[in-house]
């Protein structure tokens, strides 16, 4: 190890990536509320609360309006920075948005107390980040740009390099280094760093799961070879598909030229603090003992965790479980022909189902979903290598796919929306709301509305008439 | 990372501490039969199979013979080699045995099979390692001598260097660090490796536990610092308590320059193998999700994770568990007060314990167990500082500690062993069950004549007559 210090930044992801990945995004502000000023003041350089899968749990599952949750953030948190997850031109959501959607989301998200956007495109089409980039720079915020990691062949060194030149060319105030599946290993983060590193002197944070086993020694070799910041969960919600622990990376630092600068003792509290809502989620069967081993699979077949057990859940649905090995090598030959895209929401759950299909039916792409021929269109954007012309004439026909930027195609949405929502608007982040899961918004926006006026949203639903409860 | 090629080589811990650590040691030879052969071809340097608390285990609770058992892996195992853990002078106990039984155990262990002896002391007194070191070198095996590892102000890199320099002289084969409670950080685990590889060119070996979760970047860093040898298990008995994953090093390391040389793929069989295991473990609630969680007490307190459940579990039987807090701040004084033992079986027990007698008694040392007595009078041999004088007077008033070393003081006992239990004796091994747990192995004796003569061992032990079932 070297002398020079060079303290590493913690990002703790225990509000939405930990608990996302482990407890399905099931975590109410209720739960968080009494830690979060604890958190803020114990030199965590930033705090991701928002954006990712949050938006949506918020509206569908937990009932709460997320722009508020975003409020309550920002109101309490005075030390560390507020961070989000953004999927660029998919904003929140699993397909493209116009332009002026995805602009005005970044505007809110920011006014209501977004510090630093960390934004990605599932098939490293930068294209993809511009809109949003664009709008993050208009309000002078934090646009932190992404390389979603994957392996394959055309996945090279010289591939991702090419992708970092264009991130900081396009204005990056900071590069992510993004491996979702948890397939990044010590010696390829240390190169990739080492690489980026050489390209730009930017802040670089290395984001892994733990899927795998190895994220730990990733970041370890990571900020050896120069990476800033390192994602990380209170261990009640860390390891296992989440991210490594944020007690053991501090621990791990210690009195290094790395140490991050924060007490392991100021820590205890907080682990304290989610211990019990962790045994209460496994006690319930939310936190499953199966996302908490190391799934070897991950590093076999280079498939998220995640994919694996929908696959699983899947076949049993169809009653074709003895299916599960031919599925699972058909996976990398759907990936091929779709052109390498890396696997992510929402690329993952499009090549695990057509997976499926082309086993099941005995005949690949005999059965053929939307979203895979969207993909052939060019309608999620540009794949890491074309698709050959034979699989393109199997999948769509004659159809000729598009080579423009996706939301290009797209008219601009936000008076529209607006237009279709305005009976339940009471702010104007509500438009967004509905612009993104217009049907989830709208049950949400009665049961708020219920919520104030002592009505039985169900009622109102079925009768088109407000009853007093 | 350099690019000189120097293979790391596994050493895997599923039979031995594995299991010992995740499911209290209760895998029988029938649950790992159908797999040894195949963990035998895949390119392990090892396998721990044996010693440790297996031996323990397989007369008290799973009624198998250890020696059978341990013939049984040396007739299947061509390739790996077979290693023990072994006690020191306490051998496979808890308290030291005289130098004859030590002797004749290193005999009979190599005898039926084992290649390596991993011989370790809980304070750290080389003299407690000689008699075994002594009959290992007559019969020609391979005597693997630890460091046990732990934090304290004694506990300097020079304590370790000096130890080292003393294991080598002693005729060391390779050299063990064995971190049994997870504390080693990464740092500490590089300048540890690193100085010893100055001492001495013997092969250096590193055994850590999961508890606080660095276990993992520990041994990486001590890979680069020139250590030859992991110990690792299949992930379905890794993690949390136990060690590193197998499947997760050999993936981490490959195509470095300390690649394994093991296919992952090679690996997969296993794992399914064992996952099913897990799971009915899990079910069962042998295995505990508590174990496997990253404890940070570890960290925070120093105290090996089974200790701390120990802990909580004598505070419960007395109804005292609002003093938890209380003892785990005495436990470090109680360490202090004895001369900082390594916290480890038996040390580990004998200090909780007092730690509790202190704080419930309401006065330190009113109540005094006998093993802190024996510790104070240096029967477990010397501390790695003197004890205090007004400590020693606190604990054993006038009475004058030996300086001797523990079996010095023990006459031969293997002549009287075999009288006291002939009439059970089917093979020479078993007079050294009998030496070991004299209580167990009787008992266990009875189940075995009961087996081959279809009596009853209830009825025999009843009436003192054998009746036919």
């Amino acid at each position: 190890m070297s002398d020079i210090k060079r303290p590493v930044k913690i990002m703790d992801t225990t509000l939405r990536d930990g608990q996302q990945s482990l407890i399905a995004t099931r975590m109410s502000m209720d739960d968080m509320y009494p830690i979060i000023e604890k958190m803020d003041n114990i030199g965590l350089y930033a705090l991701e609360v928002w954006g990712g899968a949050t938006f949506d749990s918020c509206l569908r599952f937990l009932k709460e309006d997320p722009w508020e949750r975003l409020r309550t953030f920002r109101k309490i948190c005075k030390n560390s920075k507020l961070q989000m997850l953004f999927r660029g031109q998919n904003i929140l959501g699993y397909k493209a948005y116009p332009d002026d959607v995805v602009e005005e989301f970044v505007y809110k998200s920011v006014e209501n107390g977004i510090d630093i956007l960390r934004i990605f495109d599932a098939l490293n089409d930068v294209r993809n980040l511009e809109s949003s980039v664009k709008a993050v720079k208009k309000v002078n915020s934090h646009a932190q740009l992404c390389i979603s990691y994957t392996l394959s062949d055309v996945h090279t060194h010289e591939y991702y390099m090419n992708l970092a030149r264009q991130l900081v060319d396009m204005g990056a105030d900071s590069i992510c280094i993004k491996d979702m599946a948890g397939l990044i290993l010590p010696k390829a983060a240390y190169e990739m760093v080492k690489g980026i590193r050489e390209i730009t002197d930017l802040p670089i944070e290395i984001h892994s799961h733990y899927t795998s086993g190895v994220a730990s020694m990733s970041y370890m070799k990571a900020i050896e070879a120069g990476a800033d910041i390192i994602d990380t969960a209170m261990s009640p919600f860390a390891l296992g598909t989440s991210q490594p622990a944020t007690e053991v990376m501090v621990a791990a630092l210690k009195d290094t030229p790395y140490d991050t600068g924060i007490k392991p003792e100021s820590l205890n509290e907080i682990t304290s603090f989610f211990a019990p809502i962790r045994e209460k989620a496994l006690a319930s069967g939310l936190l499953s003992t199966k996302v908490l081993t190391v799934d070897i699979n991950t590093l076999l077949y280079q498939v998220p965790g995640g994919m694996l057990s929908n696959l699983v859940s899947q076949l049993k649905d169809m009653k074709a479980e003895d299916k599960y090995n031919e599925v699972l090598a058909e996976i990398p030959r759907v990936r091929a022909d779709l052109g390498y895209p890396p696997l992510v929401t929402p690329t993952s759950q499009i090549v695990g189902t057509q997976a499926v299909m082309n086993v099941i039916s005995g005949q690949r792409y005999k059965v053929v979903t939307n979203e895979t021929k969207d993909i052939v269109r060019g309608l999620y954007g540009k794949t890491p290598v074309p698709i050959k012309d034979e699989i393109r004439k199997l999948i769509i026909g004659d159809e000729i796919p598009t080579d423009k930027k996706p939301s290009d195609m797209l008219e601009p949405g936000l008076k529209k929306f607006e237009e279709e929502m305005k009976e339940y608007k009471e702010q104007d982040e509500d438009v967004l709301s509905y612009a993104l899961f217009p049907k989830v918004a709208v049950d949400f926006f009665k049961f708020r509305q219920a919520q104030k006026y002592k009505i039985d949203p169900e009622l109102m639903d079925k009768e088109n008439k407000v009853y007093p409860v």
